[in-house]
């Protein structure tokens, strides 16, 4: 017989783009509690489909994730996540650990991705943007050095966590919004395994697990990828 | 007799400085929580103390809010209201309700004010950074107006949340978040009340909560602020 909570997962929508690492570590958390039945509805970025109004009825800033649990909307996606571990605290990965100073680095880890993701889509949005000749050397200088200086950090965390996870052995939020962040820098050809080999040797450890694989996003396993990071 | 919990608010420190909207996040759970028997200890950011040696070790990053509860350590600001609410989960003020629906709605908006952050400080920091006669107009118009429609968003909220706090009755994470954010948008000369009024009667039913005036930044009371939002 199904639990409760396991019956609900039909009652959940979540609207993803592909490429989006938000959209990822929701899904990564969606798995991971065991609500993998969920309705899980892929839109094009490309044609702007996160501006539609079925969309925009649930997420007013007309951006992905938008996600649905019943009549409660969350589209943060760290908001996502914590909700859905609250949510379904007994069901699935235990994604916040009880003991109080593990729960603190977990908070603490998953909050602070989001500085991976800010510096390296500083460098990465700078050269999508800027015509080539146009680059300012000093500048693309000072953001592959911010990049590094914050890839060393992790590489430092890393160094001390032992062969599990980012924390403790179990499987965390924190991995759930380090992982995403970790292919995307391999996507954009990051030097991981010269530079950061604690990076590389993580991500190689935890790029295979489902829920981690159930988000990976769909056009990067045809297209290349590009190398606006290869000089980190 | 003191509660354990109590008791446990003389093993706090918190790092923190004169201005910076994260410590007053922090600060404010603190209060909220009912540890205000914390180790206080404001340091000047125009001295850069928080790359002292002191504050390095524990926060690699030279930043505040540095904060640490007995040997735990937790320094990204979200991460230290979400960490004091679990931890003095039945102490002091609920910052996370119970209800899924209620809850859903406060992570939401408590990880949505970085929004209103990041576009406040794009329009400051480029007045702030940039020579007045380099001000490049349109780069402005752009920048008041992901701002304007920022705002209009949380305008929205509140229009539909009654003349409590941000989601219910009750203050919450999500207030614990916004009003520091709104105190800026008024230190900068927003004129919130011509144009966003809800916002502005949201503020003034909020600012002289105690929780809030114990993080105010000692030199906003004393410094008249900029008019670099002024025409928001």
């Amino acid at each position: 017989m199904l639990g409760t909570h396991e019956v609900m997962s039909t009652d959940i929508t979540l609207y993803w783009g592909s490429g989006s690492i938000p959209c990822w570590r929701a899904m990564i958390c969606l798995e991971e509690k065991g609500l993998s039945g969920y309705d899980s509805k892929l839109i094009s970025l490309e044609k702007k489909e996160q501006k539609s109004d079925e969309i925009l009825k649930i997420n007013p800033r007309g951006q992905v994730p938008a996600f649905k649990h019943g009549d409660v909307v969350v589209n943060e996606s760290m908001a996502i996540c914590l909700y859905l571990e609250n949510i379904f605290k007994k069901q699935g990965t235990q994604l916040l650990p009880d003991d109080p100073s593990h729960q603190a680095l977990v908070l603490q880890r998953f909050m602070e991705t989001q500085n991976i993701m800010d510096k390296s889509k500083a460098l990465f949005y700078y050269r999508l943007q800027t015509k080539q000749e146009d680059w300012d050397q000093e500048c693309i200088v000072e953001k592959i050095k911010a990049l590094a200086e914050e890839l060393s950090l992790w590489e430092k965390y890393l160094s001390q966590s032992g062969d599990g996870f980012l924390i403790t052995e179990d499987f965390t939020l924190a991995d759930a919004a380090l992982i995403p962040a970790l292919a995307f820098l391999k996507r954009m050809k990051l030097p991981m395994k010269e530079g950061f080999p604690h990076l590389a040797s993580y991500y190689e450890r935890v790029k295979d697990r489902p829920s981690v694989q159930s988000g990976w996003p769909p056009h990067w396993k045809e297209t290349p990828g590009y190398d606006y990071l290869k000089d980190v």
